[in-house]
C-alpha cells in the first residue's frame, strides 16, 4: 500500500467544520420574518449531541431513520450524525400522500422519524399503520398536542446529550442514505447512497463539473433536502466551508429575496417554477445589488426564455444541471466550453442554455435506440438515455425494477434525449411522456419550452391522447395571464413562427387554472393525462 | 451492492475526452515563435496508439516507464497512455543531477524512458549506468545523432500502431504514477501514486477547495510536469474538458505573454519565481486584455509584495496553493471565506494572502508541537506540520523514510507551520531552515518576504548560522537591483519598520549574484550553507 487507506466517509465530510470553519455561519429562515444563526462550531457540536442521542434511543446499529422536514438546520445535523452514527438517513418527501408514505416507511423498515412541528398531523394520520417505527422525535423546543402518544423533543434530548463523539471508523461501501424516488409510474422504489457515493457526489458538486462553490460563497439550497440529498450541497457545504443559507419552506418571494441581500447568497440552486415564481418579486424591487452570481436549475428543463430573461434583466446566467434520485443526483451540467466564450449571447442559449450538460468526471451517458445501437450526437436523433458511474445506483431497494439496469452495467434512465454536436444532450422527453405521431416521435417538452415563451401564456403542458389514425397526437394544456387574449390558433401560429412543423402543432389546447405538480414540483402529466382521458369517450378524442 | 463499483481510475478520467471534449485544444508552444496545436479527440486516438505501443515494446506488465520531457503534447500522451496498459508513469526530472538521475532510474527499476530530443544528452551520460532501461524511445519526428545505440522514434512508433484500445480493468489501488522527492535532506526518496489517489486528486484540483477550473477553461500548467504530476492539473483538464496550454519549457517572458493573450489563457500556476520573471514583460505591454482570472501559486511561499502587486497592477488574484510530492501534491488553497468579502485589500492580504491555505475535503492537517501536543492556532504559535488523507502516501517506495510516518496514520511533512485563528495555515519554514536562536524560533520564510519587499532587493535567502551564545543567528544572503544602494544598516532599519525584533535580525548580510535553486526551483539553502559555513572558520562567524 502506498497511499493512506482513508475510507470515504461522512466523517472526512465533517471534518473541517470544526476545526478550520467553525465561524462560518448557518442560517436559516424560520418564517417570512425570523432567522435563527449559528456557526459550523455550534452545528458541530449539536451534530455530536445528536449522534449520542441516536446512540441512546434502542436503535439498531445500522438502523433507517427517517426525516419528514423541510430546510433547516436541525435537519442539516440529521444529515450528518444520523450516517456518522452508521445508521441510514432515510428522507421523506413531505408532499407525499399518506398512502405512499405508509408504504415507504414499511418498505425501508424505519425506525426513528425525525420531523418538524407542522408536520406532526402528517404523521398522526398514518402513525397506526407504521409499525416499525418506534420513535418520533419534533424537531423543536416544545412539542404540539398529538394523537401520538410518546412524542420526543429534539431539544430536550440534545439538552442532555454529550457534545463528544469518538470519529467512527465507517467502511465506505456502507449505506449512509436513502431516498425514494418520486414514482411517477408504480410505487416508489428505494436508491441506497453509501458513503463513498456521497463523498463522490459531494466532492464533484463543489467543483465546476458541478455546481461551483466554496469557501468564498454562501449557497441557498431551495431544493428541498428530502430531494435526493439536495443535490449534494449541504454534504459539499459543509466539506468546503460554505456559508449555508435556508429559505423558508414555502416560498414566500419577498422574504427570499430578502434572505439573497441579507446574507449574500451566491448560487442558488432548484427547480425552474422556483425561478418562475421569483420573477416579479426581482422585478418590483428595481436596482438591486445581489451577490448572486449564478442559479443552478435543475429537476426539470428551465424554459429558454426564463434563462433569457434572467440574463437580460438581472444579468444572473441560469446554468441548467440534470440528474435523478438514481444518480444521486448531480450527473451533468450544462457550462459553455472556453472555444464559446465569443458566442452571441442568444447562441450560447441555443447551443448551452437548452441543454442538460455534459458529464461529471466519472460518470458516462450513452445515447441508444431500441436495439442498442448507439444514436449519433447530430442534435436531432432521439435515442433513449443510458447513465453509469460511481454514484449511479447498480440496483433498487429490495432488487425492484431489476429491469432498470443492463446487464453490462448501465442505468435505464427511461428518459429520451438528444445528443448535440458540441458533446451535450438534453431530455427530449420521459420515454411515456414523448409523443408517437404517425412513427414520428414529438417532444412534449419542446411544445412546452415554446408555449411558455409565448406572451400571456403562464405554463403550459403537453400530453400524448390516443388517436385512431396516427396512434397518438399532442393536447396543449395551457395557463393564460388573466388578461390574455389567446385562442388555439394564434397557439398554432405562434408555434410554427418557432419552427415547428404542421404535423407536431397541437390538435387541441385546454385552457386550465393552474398545472397540477407531483410532489417533486414537476408537472404531474399522469393527472392531466387521467383528467382529459375520462373526459371523452375513448376513441373519441379527435372528433372534437 | 447499492451503487455500482466503478473502480477510480485514469480510465474514467480519459473517459470524456474522446466523446464530448473531442472539439477541445491541446496547444504547445514548440519554440518561442512556434506552437502545435491538436484536439482531445486527436490526443486521445494518439495516446490509444501509444498504449498499443507500449505493449509490444517487451516490457513487463506492470514496468515503470519513465519519462525524461519538458511540458508537451506528447509528454501528456504518456501521462494517460502508461498508466491506462496497468504500467506506472515515473516521470524524472529533467533538472537532476547525472548522480540522482542514476539513483532513482536504478532504485525504481525504470524498464523504458521517453525523453525529448534535447534531453538526450542527458542520457548519454548517464546510459552505461541505468541497466534496467531496454528501450529510449525519442518524442519526436527524427531521432539525433547520438551515441546511444538503438534510440527508437516516437513518431514512427505510433504511425504503425492502431489507435483502438479496449478499456482496461484496472484496480482503483493499482500503482499509476511515481515521483521522486527533490531530496533536499538525503537521498530522493519514491512517492508511488495509486489510479485511486490520481482521481481523487484531479476531482479535487478542479474543485474551488483546489485549483478551480473545467470546462470554460483554458489552462496554463507553468509547473512542470515531472514536477508531482503537474499538480494534478492535466489530470483535471483531461477530466473536465478544460483547454491545455503548454509554454516553451525555457521561461521566456515575451512568447509566455503571447500565449496568454493568444489561447486565452483563464488560469495559470507555477512557482513564484516564474511570476517574478514575467512582472516586466506585462508592464512593458502597457494596457493588456488578458483572460488571466487567476494565477495559482505554489511550491513555495509567493512574497506578499508580489500579490500586492499583481493585484494592484494586473488586476490578477495569485492564490496560494500548498502541498508536497508525498501529498500528491495539492493539500490546501487560500481562498477569502464568505465572511472576508467586505475586508479592505491589505487587510485579505494579510489575512488570507500570506496563507498556505486551508485543507481540502478529505485531507487533514495537524500542528503538534515535539512531545506530541496540539499546538494552537493563534497566529503566532509554531507547530510541527502533520497531514493525512486519500491523496498522502503511507510509505516510501521500498519503505525507506519510515520515520516520517507515526503509528497512527500522520505524514510528518518536516515543515514548522503558523495556524491563524481563521483556520488558516502558513508554513513558518522547514524544520531544518528554522533558526533556532536562544531558545527562541526566527523564521527564515518571514525575513525573506520582508526583505523582498524592500525596493532595491530582487531576492533574499536567510539561513542559520552555527553561534557560540545563542546557538543560531540569521544571515541574509541578498541580490539588489544594479542602481540599489543598500548596506546592512538600512536593510536591518527596513526589517525593524516591518515589526521584527531587534534579537530577529539578521547579524550579517552576504551581497551575492544570485540565489542558487533546487532542481524544482526552489531556493537552494544547502548550497548556500555550504558555502557561507566554509569561508568562515568554525566557531569564527560572529567576530566579523
Amino acid at each position: 500500500m502506498s497511499m493512506m487507506d482513508v475510507d470515504l466517509n461522512t466523517w472526512r465530510l465533517l471534518a473541517h467544520a470544526d476545526t478550520h470553519f467553525s465561524d462560518v455561519e448557518i442560517v436559516t429562515q424560520t418564517s417570512p420574518t425570523t432567522t435563527h444563526r449559528y456557526s459550523f462550531g455550534d452545528f458541530t457540536k449539536r451534530s455530536k449531541k445528536l449522534m449520542n442521542v441516536l446512540d441512546g434511543l434502542g436503535l439498531t446499529e445500522n438502523a433507517k431513520v427517517a426525516t419528514l422536514s423541510w430546510n433547516n438546520y436541525r435537519h442539516l445535523e440529521c444529515y450528518f450524525a444520523i450516517p456518522c452514527t452508521g445508521r441510514i438517513l432515510h428522507t421523506l418527501n413531505a408532499r407525499l400522500s399518506s398512502e405512499d408514505l405508509i408504504f415507504i416507511i414499511n418498505d425501508a423498515k424505519d425506525e426513528a422519524i425525525f420531523t418538524t412541528p407542522d408536520l406532526v398531523p402528517v404523521l398522526e394520520a398514518i402513525a397506526e399503520q407504521i409499525p416499525t417505527v418506534k420513535k418520533i422525535i419534533v424537531m423543536d423546543d416544545v412539542i404540539p398536542q398529538s394523537s401520538i402518544e410518546g412524542l420526543e423533543s429534539y431539544e430536550e434530548l440534545l439538552s442532555n446529550a454529550l457534545d463528544e463523539y469518538d470519529e467512527k471508523p465507517i467502511p465506505e461501501r456502507q449505506a449512509a442514505g436513502l431516498c425514494y424516488t418520486s414514482g411517477t409510474t408504480g410505487r416508489p422504489k428505494g436508491a441506497l447512497y453509501t458513503h463513498r457515493s456521497t463523498y463522490l457526489h459531494a466532492l464533484n458538486a463543489a467543483s465546476p463539473s458541478g455546481m461551483c462553490f466554496g469557501i468564498s460563497d454562501c449557497i441557498l439550497p431551495v431544493v428541498p433536502m428530502f430531494h435526493a440529498s439536495a443535490w449534494g450541497m449541504v454534504h459539499a457545504a459543509i466539506a468546503t466551508g460554505a456559508k449555508i443559507a435556508f429559505a423558508y419552506p414555502h416560498l414566500h418571494p419577498s422574504s427570499f429575496v430578502d434572505l439573497l441581500i441579507n446574507e449574500e447568497v451566491t448560487l442558488a440552486a432548484g427547480v425552474p417554477t422556483v425561478w418562475i415564481g421569483l420573477e416579479e418579486e426581482l422585478r418590483s424591487r428595481g436596482e438591486l445589488k445581489l451577490s448572486l452570481r449564478e442559479i443552478v436549475c435543475g429537476g426539470s428543463q428551465p424554459p429558454k426564455a426564463l434563462i433569457a430573461r434572467y440574463r437580460d434583466n438581472f444579468n444572473i446566467p441560469i446554468v441548467q444541471a440534470w440528474g435523478m434520485t438514481e444518480t444521486s443526483p448531480l450527473a451533468t451540467v450544462a457550462r459553455p466550453k472556453h472555444s464559446m466564450r465569443h458566442l452571441g449571447a442568444d447562441e450560447l442559449l441555443e447551443r448551452v442554455g437548452g441543454q442538460a450538460g455534459i458529464p461529471a468526471p466519472g460518470i458516462d451517458v450513452a445515447l441508444r435506440d431500441d436495439e442498442w445501437s448507439q444514436v449519433d450526437w447530430d442534435g436531432t436523433s432521439m435515442g433513449n438515455l443510458y447513465v453509469r458511474g460511481p454514484w449511479v445506483i447498480s440496483a433498487y431497494l429490495h432488487e425492484r425494477g431489476a429491469d432498470s439496469f443492463t446487464e453490462d452495467g448501465w442505468f435505464k434512465t427511461g428518459d429520451v434525449a438528444i445528443g448535440s454536436p458540441d458533446g451535450y444532450f438534453v431530455i427530449a422527453d420521459r420515454t411515456k411522456d414523448l409523443i408517437k405521431s404517425g412513427g414520428e416521435w414529438i417532444s412534449s417538452v419542446d411544445l412546452e419550452g415554446a408555449l411558455m415563451a409565448m406572451p400571456g401564456v403562464v405554463e403550459a403542458a403537453v400530453i400524448a391522447m390516443p388517436d385512431d389514425k396516427w396512434q397518438e397526437r399532442p393536447l396543449a394544456c395551457v395557463v393564460l395571464d388573466k388578461d390574455a387574449t389567446i385562442d388555439i390558433e394564434s397557439i398554432k401560429a405562434h408555434l410554427e413562427t418557432q419552427g415547428f412543423a404542421k404535423w407536431q402543432l397541437p390538435d387541441k389546447v385546454e385552457f386550465i387554472d393552474q398545472v397540477p405538480r407531483t410532489s417533486v414540483g414537476k408537472f404531474d402529466k399522469k393527472t392531466l393525462r387521467a383528467k382529459f382521458t375520462s373526459q371523452d369517450e375513448p376513441g373519441s378524442y379527435n372528433k372534437n
